[in-house]
Formats: C-alpha cells, sequence, structure tokens
C-alpha cells in the first residue's frame, strides 16, 4: 500500500457530524486534490483497504469513490487500482491572502460555515414613512381568504409558465378598474403587468429609449425615477414645477428634442400640485410634435380629498404618446411587488417582446388573487374607505402638528396624496439637518430640499399620514417631533 | 339662453346604462370640448336651466360641472355664469382615420367599449412540453396549506417593502441548500431573489456588461440566453459543445478576450451531457486569467437519475468567478415565477445596488412560503422523490417511443436532465418539420437542430418526459406521435 496516497486526515473521520461518512471520505478526498496534496496520476488506496484502514464499512468507501470518479476526480483501471485523474490540470497555486476583507464574510475562506449565516429581519415601517398605504386598515382577512382560495385551487394552467405580459384576468381587471375610474380607455392587450413602478420604467427604457437619450423629469422629482433613468445611461432634464404642475416651456427651452418626460400630473411627487389642463394639453402638444413619449406615474391618483379624483392624462392621449404607469403598493400593499404598465396600442407588440424576453412574469397567484379583488368590487370598496379614512388621519397629523408647534410650522395641503409637507420657516438648521434629528428619533421625515435641483422648492419635511392610526398617535408623534427638531 | 351652448346629444342622455347621469353629462362636456364643438371662452348653460332641459336634478349636473370646473375645463365666473376655460388651447385637429387598423382594436376610437375584451385564457402545458416538473406531482395541499398560513399571519413588516435583494429567510435558506445539495458555499447576503433566470441574466448584463461585450454561449445553447443577451446589446460567441460539455479550447482560439462564459454544466441544455472535471476546470481557470466572468446556469442540477446530482460548477470557484444562477421553475413550479442568482463576495455591493434600482422585488409571501418549503424539509423530500419518479416516468416514455417506433428511433439518454432527445436517422424529414407535424398534432416535440448553429448537434427531437404520468399514458402518446409523424 506504500504507493498509494490518501489525503491527510483521512484516517479521522467525524462519527459525530451529521454528514454522512461516504460524503466526509469523498470531500476529504476532493479538497486533497483541490489542494494539490494528490496530484493527477496519483494511485489511491483501494476501496477495501481503506475501509478496513478506517474501520467503515467497503460499501461506504465505494460510494466516495464512486462519485469522485462520477465526477471526474478519480479512474478506476480495473486491475490496476483506482488513480487521481490524469485529465486534471495540475493544481492551481494557493490563491493570495486578503486580509482586508472581515473574516466572518467568506464562509468558504475560513473553510467552515460562519457562526451566523442570519441577515437582519425584516422591519415594519416607521412612523410618518412616505408612500405607503395605512397597513392597519387593510382587509388581511378578506385578502388571506382570497389567497387561501386561489392556492387550494389552482390546477396546472396556474402552476405552468404564466404569460410574461401578465396574468389575462388581471390584465382585463385592471382595463376595466382604469375605465371607470381613471378614464383611460384601452384593451386588456395594451396592459402589461409588472413587479412596480421601478419594473415598468425598466421595460420603457429597455424598449423605447437608447443610452445618452434626454428624458424631461419634474424638478423636484421621485427619487426612483432619477435612480432608473441614470443606471440606464439616459440623461435626465429637469424641468421646474409650479403650482400648475411642470412648467412645460421650460422644457422646451431646454430640450425641445428630448425623447421622453415623466411626470406625476394627479399630485406632483413631492409638491403635491395637480397638473392642469392647459398644461396637461401643452405637454400632450410637445409630445405629439417632437415624436416623444410621456409616462405618466400615477402613483396615488385615486387619493384627493376635496371633489372626486382627477382624470389620468393619458384619458386626454388623443396621438397615442402616454405610457401610464400604476401600481398596487399604495392602493394595497407594497410587498405584493405589483404593478403595471398601459401602453399605446402601436406599441403594443414591442412591449409583448419586451416582457416576454426581461423577464418570467410575476407569481401567478399574486396576480389572480389581486384580479379577484379587483372585478369582486372589494378594490373601490376599499378605496372609497382610503379616501375618508386618509383625509381623517391628514387631519389628524396636521392638528397635532399646529398644537405642537404653533405659528412656527407652516403646512402645504395639497387636494390629494399620502403626505404633507411641514415648512419650519423661522429655524436657522436645514430640512437636512431637521430630518437627520427626525430620524435620530425614529420617525421617517425626508428633507424636500433633496429631492430637486438645489434651491427649486424651498425647505421642509415630507411626512406621511396615512398610518396615523389616531388622534392620541397623532399627538404623541408630534411632541416627539417637536423634542427631536429642538434636540441639539 | 341663446348664447350658451351645450353639446350635441347632451339632451339624450341614457337612464339606461349603468353610468351615472352627472358622469353622462361630465362626459359629454368633455368631449364635446376635445372635439372642438365647445371652444375655450364659450359661455355654457346654468345647471339650472341644462338640468331643467334635461329633467334631472339639478345637484346631478351640477356634480358634473363642479368636476369639469376641478379639472380645469370650465372656469366658473359667478354671476356672469360659467365659461369653457379661456385658457384651453384650441382643440386639435381630428386624428387621421388609421383604417388599417383592426376596427375592435381600439376601443377609444370606436367611442364605446369593444364587445369582447377578453384575452385568451392560460392552458396547462401540452404533452412532452419541455422543462417543466411534474405538475401532477407537486405536493399542492401541502404548499396551499403554507400559502394560507402565510396570508393569515401577514404583519406589518410582510406588507411593507421587502429588501430589493430578497425575503431574509429565503436567502438564509438558499444558502444552506446550496451548502449541503450543491456543494456552494456562500453567505445569504450573497444569494439574491429574482423572478427567474431570465430576470437573473437580465441583472447580471446591467450590472457586469457593456453593450458589444464578448459572451461565449454554448453552441447548442437554451434559447432564454441567446435572447437575452442580444436583446441587450452584447455579441454571443457560440462555442462548441461535446461529450464533454463546452470545448474551452475552442472559446478560446475564438475569443479569449470575451468578458463572460454562460454554460449548464450539470446538464448541458438541451444535449444532457455533464461538463467533466477537467473542462470545468479550464474555464475557470480561464475566467480567473481573463478576468472574466462565467454564469452557471444549473437549472436542472437536481435531476439526476444515475448517482447522487453533481456538484455545482460554483462549488471548484476559487478565484470567486462564477454567478450561480439557480430557478424555481423546475423543481417547484414555474409559475411561482422565482429564481435567484449567488454572486461572489466581492460583487456583492454592486449587485445590491443594481438590485434596488431595477426592481421592486418578489412578493414577500411568494418567498416566504418558498422559505417555509426549503426550511422545514418539504424541498429535500420533494426533490427525492422527483428524482424517482422522473427516472420511471424517463423508462417509460423509452419503451413506449422503442414500440412505436422500433429501430427507427434512437435515443439518446443521458445521466439526467428533465427531456430525452430523440433522434430518427431514417428519415428524409428534417427535424424542423417533424416537429412542425407533431406539434400539428398537439405534441409539443422541439427540433434540436435549432438549438444550434447550423449542424452543430444534429437532429433530434426534444421531448420532455416528467409529465408522462402512466406507461398507457406514454404508449397513448407514442402511438399519436408516429401517426403524426408518418402523416403528410
Amino acid at each position: 500500500m506504500g504507493k498509494t496516497k490518501s489525503p491527510a486526515g483521512i484516517a479521522k473521520l467525524d462519527r459525530d457530524r451529521r454528514t454522512p461518512l461516504s460524503r466526509q471520505v469523498y470531500e476529504r478526498f476532493r479538497a486533497a486534490i483541490e489542494r494539490g496534496t494528490l496530484r493527477p496520476g496519483d494511485r489511491v488506496a483501494s476501496a477495501r483497504s481503506l475501509a478496513s484502514e478506517l474501520g467503515v464499512a467497503r460499501g461506504t468507501v465505494e460510494a466516495a469513490y464512486s462519485q469522485l470518479a462520477g465526477e471526474g476526480y478519480f479512474e478506476p483501471r480495473g486491475q490496476a487500482g483506482t488513480v487521481v485523474s490524469p485529465a486534471l490540470p495540475q493544481p492551481r497555486p494557493a490563491r493570495p491572502a486578503r486580509s482586508t476583507r472581515p473574516a466572518g464574510r467568506d464562509p468558504r475562506r475560513a473553510g467552515v460555515r460562519p457562526q451566523t449565516n442570519a441577515l437582519a429581519p425584516l422591519a415594519a415601517p416607521p412612523p410618518l414613512q412616505l408612500g405607503i398605504p395605512a397597513l392597519d386598515a387593510f382587509p388581511r382577512e378578506l385578502w388571506a381568504r382570497l389567497v387561501a382560495r386561489r392556492a387550494r385551487a389552482a390546477g396546472a394552467a396556474d402552476m405552468f409558465y404564466g404569460d410574461p405580459a401578465g396574468h389575462p384576468p388581471l390584465r382585463e381587471a385592471i382595463a376595466a378598474y382604469l375605465l371607470v375610474s381613471r378614464g383611460v380607455s384601452c384593451h386588456p392587450a395594451q396592459v402589461f403587468v409588472t413587479a412596480g413602478y421601478r419594473a415598468s420604467l425598466a421595460l420603457v427604457s429597455r424598449t423605447l429609449l437608447k443610452k445618452d437619450d434626454r428624458v424631461w423629469t419634474e424638478d423636484p422629482c421621485f427619487p426612483p425615477t432619477q435612480d432608473v433613468l441614470h443606471a440606464a445611461g439616459h440623461r435626465t432634464v429637469p424641468v421646474p414645477v409650479d403650482d400648475e404642475g411642470m412648467v412645460v416651456a421650460r422644457g422646451l427651452r431646454k430640450a425641445a428634442k428630448a425623447r421622453m418626460a415623466i411626470v406625476t400630473p394627479s399630485h406632483q411627487a413631492p409638491l403635491g400640485v395637480s397638473m392642469t389642463l392647459a398644461r396637461r394639453l401643452q405637454l400632450l402638444a410637445w409630445a405629439s410634435q417632437a415624436n416623444a413619449w410621456i409616462v405618466e406615474d400615477d402613483y396615488d391618483g385615486e387619493y384627493r380629498y376635496a371633489g372626486p379624483p382627477l382624470p389620468a392624462l393619458k384619458s386626454l392621449d388623443g396621438h397615442d404618446r402616454v405610457l401610464y404607469a400604476g401600481s398596487f403598493s399604495k392602493v394595497l400593499y407594497p410587498g405584493l411587488s405589483l404593478g403595471y404598465l398601459v401602453v399605446p396600442e402601436s406599441l403594443r407588440a414591442r412591449f409583448h417582446d419586451a416582457a416576454r424576453t426581461w423577464s418570467n412574469g410575476c407569481p401567478q397567484i399574486t396576480q389572480a388573487v389581486a384580479a379577484d379583488f379587483l372585478r369582486d368590487g372589494h378594490f373601490s370598496r376599499h378605496l372609497k374607505k382610503m379616501r375618508l379614512l386618509y383625509a381623517r388621519r391628514r387631519a389628524m397629523l396636521v392638528a397635532a402638528l399646529q398644537k405642537a408647534f404653533g405659528d412656527a410650522v407652516r403646512i402645504d395641503l395639497q387636494s390629494g396624496g399620502m403626505h404633507l409637507i411641514a415648512r419650519f420657516d423661522g429655524r436657522r438648521e436645514s430640512d437636512v439637518e431637521l430630518a437627520a434629528r427626525a430620524q435620530k428619533a425614529g420617525l421617517n421625515c425626508q428633507p424636500l430640499s433633496e429631492r430637486g435641483t438645489p434651491g427649486i422648492c424651498g425647505e421642509g419635511l415630507l411626512m406621511g399620514f396615512t398610518n396615523v392610526a389616531s388622534g392620541a398617535q397623532a399627538q404623541q408623534l408630534a411632541t416627539k417631533l417637536r423634542a427631536a427638531l429642538d434636540a441639539r
């Protein structure tokens, strides 16, 4: 047996480990080959003799040898025994130490699993979080029943690949909803279900834009819009927003030949103003003339507390230049990861191809449940309830802020939306500093000034009011905020 | 009243329509303004007189007027009455007729909702469909229970935005599974949950590749790989596959400076061969030297019927050049739209940024249920069961084909996978023609020759055997196939 080789340590199999003994044998040989302790052409002990040496059943070693042979590490040569496969390249040199890395980060380097492999668990949203619906008011039990029903009823068609453009019943339900509630008339085949606004915009970028294309964005702007456009290599052209929405004339002066404009006409994000009809028509006229596209991000068009919701810009789109981006994150809940995009008929085929290429679609069951929720009327009832609830919660937060800050706060209240802007004009600190203090106290206020080019929209704190559950909680939050802002 | 204007047809409100009367009034005015029948500055009838003219309650008309004013169509002028807003631009010219379009396609153009707005419903997969697991053998009831449990227990953290990189418990469960079953050692933070293989590859393209970068692909190849790379503007370099997998030496000659290679080492798609250890090490050596990346598409590495599954190429990745792409489409079911990508530690931060930018993540509940299924041991039990089942189903289809075709069929059986390749060497017709005949008969066979560059891999029909439920069904399918191929 002198001519045969075994990895160092092979004799010390660990009988307490959960790993089967044959797996341990396998692992030791493999490691030895990879480290270069055993080299191509080396003859290894016969299964019988190694088994006897280790005091294990011969079958145990044979199983390991068979796997090593199957994977190409060993080459069995009949009577001549078994050798480390000569076809293997010589082992790599030992890899350089990389001492700059935290030791715990790379489990493979240490040779063992790290002590803790846990990631931080997800947390509930902090108070005053922007842009999420009232999670406490969502009809969870009803939703859970719909989910359970769909899960039980799933058949082969529901388990097979879905249409990457979206589950047909959901596309139909969205088209029907848009017609009634948002004034948008489209065929279900123009509706593309996506994983949400970012995914919709990524699809638009892939399908309609080239690198370096210029895109009008609102100034101030919803940060994800900038994120996606910049990451895709497009050039954003910030166009100021005034009381009537995007100042289209400024866009024309800055870049009349831009390829696209992205707007939030219902309630500008973050200022909350509604784009006037005159501006909407100017924007549409520009797009039609310039052969440019408009993306309407109608993220919370349903939430309007004075009068009925405004119809979407898309409803005025006589020349088919508008892509309408909707999301269920703010009207159902964000963890659903479900949104949609309505494209002009002329773009339908291109988007269908793109959806097919880039995505495997969204889970069928999520889409089926959303379709049930829309079709059975739960959705419109839920929205009606939320409009009343949010109006109340907004009023509670306003009252509490006024009580806590008195004249020191000035509150921008627009006709809709999910947040308010509190301006503290008398303070020397910037809104960035104030927001940092609030966040330190666990209140997720965001500074307005960071949403736009410097100086464009003044300063203030953006606060979501949708999850302010009671007057008492509003008071408590306002008091806490006051203390946080006053802290040094 | 002579000076005031009303839209034509305003007198004929439709009391049978479900649309409320005030909405109808609103719509008629809006349409008239958009068509130019009413022009900016025109005075409209008072709400009282129009209500009396129409025989409806005054409040009905007032509600419509209020909405029209709110949206900027009307401008109320107190005592002077109400006018069409002078700020509106003059109406657009009527749009050109586009008679080339099917009339039913654009509901807006026709002014009414189309007769049918339905899309084709989704269908169950046809017999012999490639690349899907046995849908009849999936533990649906167990899954439905897990889904129902998660849906009932959903709290605020589950409804809030998830981590776009993936649900932490699922990332942990995937890392644990990969260590035990695929020999891949990684920290959960290196695992990114995606909507499936295409989404994983899109993320890789966005993060690591530039337009025109060259990528080695296998020849023949899995079509989605080509789709995504071409759509992203990368140049594919087809590298032939022989009995040992991708011929790395050929890749070196064709494009040694390529940026990436995409391979299916466990069972090459579609040929089914396993990449030998020697080739794996050659590929790794090239990547390390060329600073190139390797994407390992381990779509069905678990399905091996002779011996235990091979460890992943990633398990040999001493220089951190391999990105491991896994999918639940073939080990759970495709409608789940869930996959993942394991990236080297050095790329973790870049992929985290990219995941955050491009996606709103996958639905939390889907991820939570998948995590439960993995952690509670259902997954490994299911895989064990499927390995036995697929070996049986494969044997049944082979036997049935041999009975139906005798010597006229030659079947390529590899050690794993979810399909076989049936070669009909004696026939004059191409495999493309044969596949077309089979498909006409409802059997979803695919021609092998179309998967690669012309002549690279011979001809044959690819047939999925995973959903062949019984020997009797196998016989029936084989007989049907025989008749279809013999048909003219």
